[in-house]
């Protein structure tokens, strides 16, 4: 795609009515309407596309990226430190560790100290439910008065790198890789998605990947399934934003209690594990407690709990029960696959292998939906910001 | 202020003197003249403007600034990060424990090994008594050899992130506050500044706060009083410091026995914790021979002495007898604040909550004085440069 | 040297055949052809001078370099970092640790999900014999298939930074270094080069610095003395290839059992210690096993071991019997320097402080040797590249 292509391309976008993205937040996707959600994809595409035509969308000459990963991460810590260099910002990690923060110090004050040249905020908060997203909210809440408060020369964007409710980053990059697949999102109309629980040998995993596929595949007018074994329910508000979406969307959402009927005629399966509600509540007050051996005590009951659900695995035979005997196959990754990384896992090795490659480029395109994330936060009229970069055309190497 | 008026500024500024800071160090701000001092309060708000009208200043296409913290910084470390970023460097941290310099290697061989394409060192070193400046200058002392033996093809320079002695950044930061607050530095002849211990519940907090803080504020001709209960001396030879600076400016210095007398009249209060100078000085004993069992005593007994002097709080009542019942109150943050982190510290909550957004925008001077200590230090002609750096205009987003 | 003199110096280098090195690795020296060799000595060269005549080399506009390092590293990291800053590229280190790959990830995923942006993997993975080449060749052939599936939009190259089997960074510097010495590749026919284990109080450095000198230095027809300790023998395929590089080069390359042997007439010495192959082989199989005791009990009977050979050391009457006794001392740093870093070590302190500043000169060429071999992974006609930034002449401050 030459120059004049994807200028051609960027006008015929719609790119519209991200007004309310300017100096904004990316928490929750329901938050967002369904004109800002498309600028995200749009934009993450065309940032995919300038990349692969070796045009650099460089736009910051400086600024720092905070990074906070409250919990382990590859995959969005490679695509956060990627989307910000693309865009010209260095990341610095705040390592609470080797901060003050334990010394007392209020989350209003370290958002500030943080954010005097800094245009980023990108926070993994995802182990205690009722915290990550209330943590994240308070950050955001900080620094935009210390903006209004001339504390600080710019208003930094927050974006949410998985809390305990959303995963923003994975679910908008799930849909992209989507998208693509079907060919436009007007094809994802009716089709049928399994998100479904699945056996894992591990224990106490986020409940925000599944929330966040039911929360953002249900406005597309898709037939969600969410299933799950007794007491692997997720959190009711999002239930509630599944249910609200289908219905606006003209789509369908249910909760089955089997993976058969989930995945019977499915066009796309997301088998995937989390931890028992009850044991993330539990889990939440023994943290705050300090209580360690009731922690081990918990942890052991969950892991003998998980292993009543053994049969939830994605195997070949299940797959031959959707649609054509060939749903799409996806995961968030790193997948526990049975033979591979554990001796039982979520899903077959000799599945996970025949998807493998699409579920490789479903991961590439988290970069460009961070970068999209902040790019739309930082400018009025992105299209014309995108416009001028492609004209420019600076070679990235 | 538009690029005309921002050069118009420039030129008005005095900027003078600058020679000997070319290719050169900040470590403590009593080595350096009046006009130095002048010319990073200057330079750094030149660079805080520009940042506000948009301009990038970015000098370096590119160069490594070496990160080095013997001691848990937050605000540090993201103002060195925000300044080295903001002229185009990248900060790489030497992590001691991943590095091989348990080795044995001399301080000369590292010192040199991590400056090959090094422009500045950032150095904090603040635990030991008489040992963290010492290993600033050895670390000084080998860059500057090893330029000269033309094993490094630039000079980095060494900037002082802070040590036993001094916390320049730190306190210069202060002073910028201090000269913004009271509209120049000349209105700042005569002002009363309390620089007074405070309780605090934590241990072993450094002394190079209150050393820094007379060391310069009494270069102004203020009349500054230093409070502390017995045992909570300073090293003598930054009173001797003090003293003479408060000769040389025409100024006031004393140390005085309880915050009372401190804060009478106040126009300005630093109301701050440190340790006791023997336990300063038996730590670094005890640290040295590994002896665990004595450091744990020795924190026992130093918190068991702090709790005499509970009842020296900044309080409400106190703030009611300085200047007109308003001083400025000052902290380098974080502060332990009462009912706030901590059940008994520092500092009233309603103190504390009067002065933040003074405090935050008093610690959102610190990226542009360490930019502007690097800046200094590379270039001859520091004011011909920031004129073609606005000349040039060139966007930073 | 001026731009027009910059410039005819690279037109009167070779820089010819590097068609295999563009979108590849650099694994091992001898997997590379002579003109590969000379290829990344003149590139370095060329980068060296630009970078004193402060022309930036930056040939990237964004992009990441992800290190790994798998054992502790200064000079190294350090020159990884600054190499990838001169030419424009952000380092994000992959810490295991704060990773997911615990999580049982396969090295095929994870090599892929750190590279959608990257353009460099630089690893360090010295600990195990027989593993960590064949790491990083299988890191290498997952992103190569990663590229060809198109998952990656670029082949990211990786740059070996100390393995089990060889050190080509290290070994490419020290060889930069004494073409430089001596004036010329070609004045370093028939010098004798003494490369012998020395004794050191510390356990289980790696093999891969030995070898690589032996790997490298027999393919200029130099006369290569290897020396050890009975016991302390290197990998049986790397003496092949010293073997056949000895002979292609019509060289010399001889194992001798004591250092005077080697030092006798030698024009360089390379004394170092390494751990027994016997104890590298155990640890291994112990370190697999999570065998603690094991490994005390075998890190006590090494140091045991090494003891019987304290007496090979680099001492003054040692030097005196070199050519001249005058040879050109050579030490990959850190060294175990008696009397400075240990009571006993590899080098008396007057040897190692006589060739000091050499030593120091020879750690400098590191920045550029991988700068080199990135450059000439990622263009295809270098000379002409190098030429045009030349031409450019971007200023780096």
């Amino acid at each position: 795609m030459n120059k004049t292509e994807l200028i051609k391309k960027i006008k015929s976008l719609s790119l519209k009515n991200t007004d309310n993205m300017f100096l904004n937040d990316f928490l929750l996707t329901w938050d967002k309407t369904h004109d800002e959600i498309m600028a995200v994809f749009e934009t993450a595409e065309i940032l995919q596309l300038m990349r692969k035509e070796n045009i650099s969308p460089k736009v910051f000459d400086s600024g720092l990226a905070v990074s906070l990963f409250r919990d382990n991460s590859t995959r969005t810590r490679f695509s956060f430190s990627s989307a910000c260099n693309l865009l010209g910002l260095t990341v610095q990690d705040l390592d609470e560790g080797k901060s003050q923060i334990a010394h007392g110090e209020t989350v209003r004050e370290t958002s500030n100290m943080v954010s005097f040249l800094s245009d980023v905020i990108g926070i993994r908060d995802d182990m205690y439910l009722g915290a990550g997203n209330k943590y994240m909210r308070e950050v955001a809440q900080s620094v935009n008065q210390g903006y209004q408060e001339k504390v600080l020369p710019q208003r930094p964007t927050l974006v949410n790198l998985q809390c305990d409710i959303d995963h923003p980053t994975q679910a908008m990059s799930d849909a992209l890789h989507l998208i693509n697949w079907f060919k436009g999102i007007k094809n994802l109309k009716n089709k049928k998605i399994a998100m479904t629980w699945a056996y894992s040998p591990s224990y106490g995993k986020p409940l925000s990947v599944p929330q966040g596929i039911i929360g953002l595949m249900t406005r597309f007018g898709m037939n969600v399934k969410l299933a799950y074994p007794k007491g692997y329910n997720l959190m009711d508000k999002v239930i509630k934003v599944a249910e609200n979406n289908s219905k606006n969307s003209n789509g369908k959402f249910e909760i089955v209690n089997s993976m058969d009927k989930a995945f019977k005629d499915a066009d796309i399966v997301y088998p995937k594990s989390w931890a028992p509600y009850s044991v993330m509540e539990q889990r939440t007050k023994l943290l705050k407690a300090n209580d360690d051996k009731g922690l081990k005590n918990l942890e052991k009951k969950c892991l003998e709990n998980n292993k009543k659900f053994v049969s939830w695995e994605c195997t070949k035979e299940l797959m031959n029960t959707t649609k054509n005997g060939n749903a799409l196959y996806m995961h968030c990754l790193p997948a526990d696959i049975t033979g591979v990384s554990c001796s039982k896992g979520e899903v077959q090795a000799e599945v996970f292998e025949k998807y493998r490659i699409p579920q490789y480029i479903e991961a590439g395109y988290k970069p460009y939906i961070i970068a999209a994330m902040i790019f739309l936060s930082k400018f009025k009229n992105p299209s014309e910001k995108l416009i001028e970069l492609v004209n420019k055309a600076k070679p990235r190497i």
